[in-house]
């Protein structure tokens, strides 16, 4: 055969799991020729060398397949045997080996399979986690542009009970590219004799099956529609999203990026169900981190030792005024990674924000310092705790709380900007993190201010 | 006239806002008296005395009324003016003089009034703000049990144009009173001359008008329904709550829960519109009552003075230890709120959280102190750091991290519990508070095990 690639040559291929080969062996096959070739393999196996063909040949083929092949290749795209084997791919593989498939075969399979083997296949369609693909539904009617209004209206009756909503009807052209949305309410005020094509307007927002599901969120609250069509990269209708299930995942988006400001990674199951050590490690990864990041204070703090023993006052306060620019940060950082995450605030408008915080920062940085000044000062006058040079030390903590929280501000509200810049996401930026952070410098800035003003009486 | 209240005296108790005496004075009247006695006042003013009539008189005064005054009354509700005037009223009185609308004023309310008018209405209406009754849409499909299918069919074509969804259809019987609801395929497959009554199961679920409105979100999410109904106390229906309007408002929900989170009152506007003024008074309240309870570290680091001059490096490690312990408590805190949100927690399940809490806390505790540990001692070795007594120093700080994390998570876990259960927004723990708890307690923790480890050597 051609190339010397045999069924049991393919086989072989798939055991050790080279999936560049096959690539490489089948790509330049004639669709007939694979097809036969395909033959005696397992449906499974089947499914995965299928799966690795160009997006074109691909159609070819499925198309030369007969009816109740076709079938059985659908069926066996939801199998987890086929998944498991798939999932044996590199990351890298997984991008250049896997193109989008066919429309028409992703219509067919989503059509084919119930919700939970639809949720299996996913994988395999190639549509990356949290994506609108892997929520979208295939239940909804669609019409053609050239169908009388009575005609979409028999076709609606007859199709709409299984869809999703009927709230919403789309329109398709002949290769199935979506043209239009339509409400119910359009069509059923429409003469029954006009044609679909007089009311449409080819003014439509849709979304693309590889988009980010949070994308899918922004859209569906902007358009304030009940759902929206999902097309693949060439604009064919593939299906919809509903608002019900966008509930959902902005319910979970938003649960995953608290879990992140308290400081721990998402943990992705309830928490009364998942199990402790799963728990306790996604947990751990954080603390572990925020607490190696943490012995930064340790150092610095060693680096001030002689000052500290001089002036063992100055260490009474460091709880105190490195805790304010902790919370200032956290302050500023959840604003701003709420904000972003609900479409509020986006990249460009990171010199906008900074110049609020300057001015936020400032002002509370001052609020705070005028408090401890005034509470220093009356302990000196109820307890005369703080020695002769009191009100030097008042103000070392006054103009160092100043400078503390101005900069936790500063640094909260920039840094969820900085990680969105480089792609990670903003709430990784948890808020404990931005208090390490503040933590250390804050440090410096405290002990800075006091060898400057102190200089010459206690230090 | 009767107990000689006059249109003057009344014009005269709306001025001075005497709330109570209008009632008190009005109560007995019959409807046809009073009908003629509120007739000379303006639309507003009516509108005022009529709002505080007991339902029952309310019902009677307002069916009196001819067409025209019922519309007149009914504009004036959205009046500003007379909302103005009702806004005078105390909270008590609030509670104990304005009774629920009758269902049927309710209802012509809803229907007169643009969705703009209708928010401004809502709080005349009587319903607490953030509750559902604010929500609802009056655009939705009511049919009745003895009409035929192809009735209500011809029914909805002709109404449902303007409703919000037509996949629900409402069923009520001769009073108003919910009795099912229905999916439109239920409708469209019935046979066209069956009765509504013969596809009923009379089991569906309804909000009320005055329930919060994070329970519709949970109701609709676990409903799965696109719309649920809201009725009032006696179960007429009023208006609908869509999952749309439902998505909005989890949103509105989840960043106010991150917002106190992070440490501020909820925004309540987006973060690029609010006045900076207005935001820096929000984030100042808590910054302020955190820094003030944060004091206590310096009153808690004050009476260990003697310790740290004696012992200089016990102070170096008080921000690395006592912020693992803040780390730990957001942790733990964040992950309760939001559980308790989304609602995978509640009240009974105290128990069952500590005892987890108490194995996370534990691990982790175990896995920083033995970081810790290592820490001092691989400097130690290294850099000769903390003179001949390093390893009881090693000790008191891998034990103190051990017993400050098990309380930070705790502490974290609990509050959370304690403010739900004492009727607070369990986000209001917001997990810098936590932390500021934990900072003071872990201070006094470490310096505890300080003492009983090194006393007669270092201390």
């Amino acid at each position: 055969m051609k190339n010397g690639l045999t069924v049991y040559g393919l086989d072989n291929l798939i055991k050790s799991r080279d999936f560049k080969a096959i690539r490489e062996h089948t790509k330049n096959w004639r669709p007939a020729d694979l097809a036969n070739l395909m033959e005696p393999l397992s449906a499974e196996k089947e499914a995965v060398v299928f799966r690795l063909l160009p997006r074109e040949q691909a159609a070819r083929v499925f198309s030369y397949l007969q009816r109740r092949r076709q079938e059985d290749l659908l069926k066996a795209m939801a199998d987890r045997d086929v998944i498991k084997i798939m999932n044996d791919m590199s990351d890298d593989d997984r991008t250049t080996l896997l193109e989008e498939l066919p429309a028409k075969v992703t219509q067919q399979l989503l059509n084919k399979l119930s919700s939970r083997e639809r949720s299996i296949a996913s994988q395999l369609l190639g549509y990356p986690e949290n994506s609108v693909g892997r929520l979208m539904t295939p239940h909804f009617v669609r019409v053609r542009p050239q169908w009388t209004i009575s005609y979409a209206l028999d076709h609606m009756r007859r199709y709409g009970l299984d869809s999703e909503t009927i709230n919403m009807v789309y329109v398709i052209d002949k290769g199935g590219k979506l043209i239009d949305d339509l409400r119910i309410r359009q069509i059923l005020l429409a003469a029954p004799k006009s044609h679909v094509s007089d009311i449409m307007d080819s003014r439509f927002i849709a979304l693309k099956a590889t988009d980010e599901r949070e994308t899918a969120v922004r859209a569906i609250k902007d358009a304030d529609l009940p759902a929206l069509p999902v097309t693949d990269t060439q604009g064919v209708l593939l299906g919809i999203v509903t608002v019900d299930d966008i509930l959902d995942v902005a319910e979970e988006e938003a649960t995953e990026d608290i879990q992140k400001i308290g400081g721990s990674e998402a943990l992705e199951e309830p928490y009364m169900k998942i199990a402790i050590s799963k728990m306790v490690r996604k947990r751990a990864t954080w603390l572990v981190i925020l607490f190696l990041s943490e012995m930064l204070t340790a150092t610095a703090m060693g680096k001030f030792e002689n000052e500290i023993a001089k002036a063992v006052v100055l260490s009474i306060f460091v709880p105190l005024v490195i805790s304010s620019g902790g919370n200032s940060g956290s302050q500023a950082s959840t604003l701003i990674i709420r904000a972003m995450a609900v479409g509020e605030v986006h990249l460009r408008d990171w010199w906008h924000v900074m110049r609020r915080e300057v001015l936020s920062g400032l002002s509370l940085g001052g609020i705070l310092g005028v408090i401890g000044v005034i509470r220093i000062s009356a302990w000196h006058y109820l307890f005369h705790s703080y020695g002769e040079h009191w009100f030097l030390l008042a103000l070392t903590v006054g103009i160092a709380l100043v400078g503390i929280v101005l900069w936790g501000s500063l640094a909260g509200s920039m840094l969820p900007f900085l990680l969105r810049r480089i792609g990670l996401d903003p709430a990784t930026s948890s808020a404990p993190f931005v208090a390490t952070l503040v933590d250390v410098s804050g440090l410096i800035i405290y002990f800075t201010v006091a060898a400057f003003i102190l200089r010459g009486t206690l230090l």
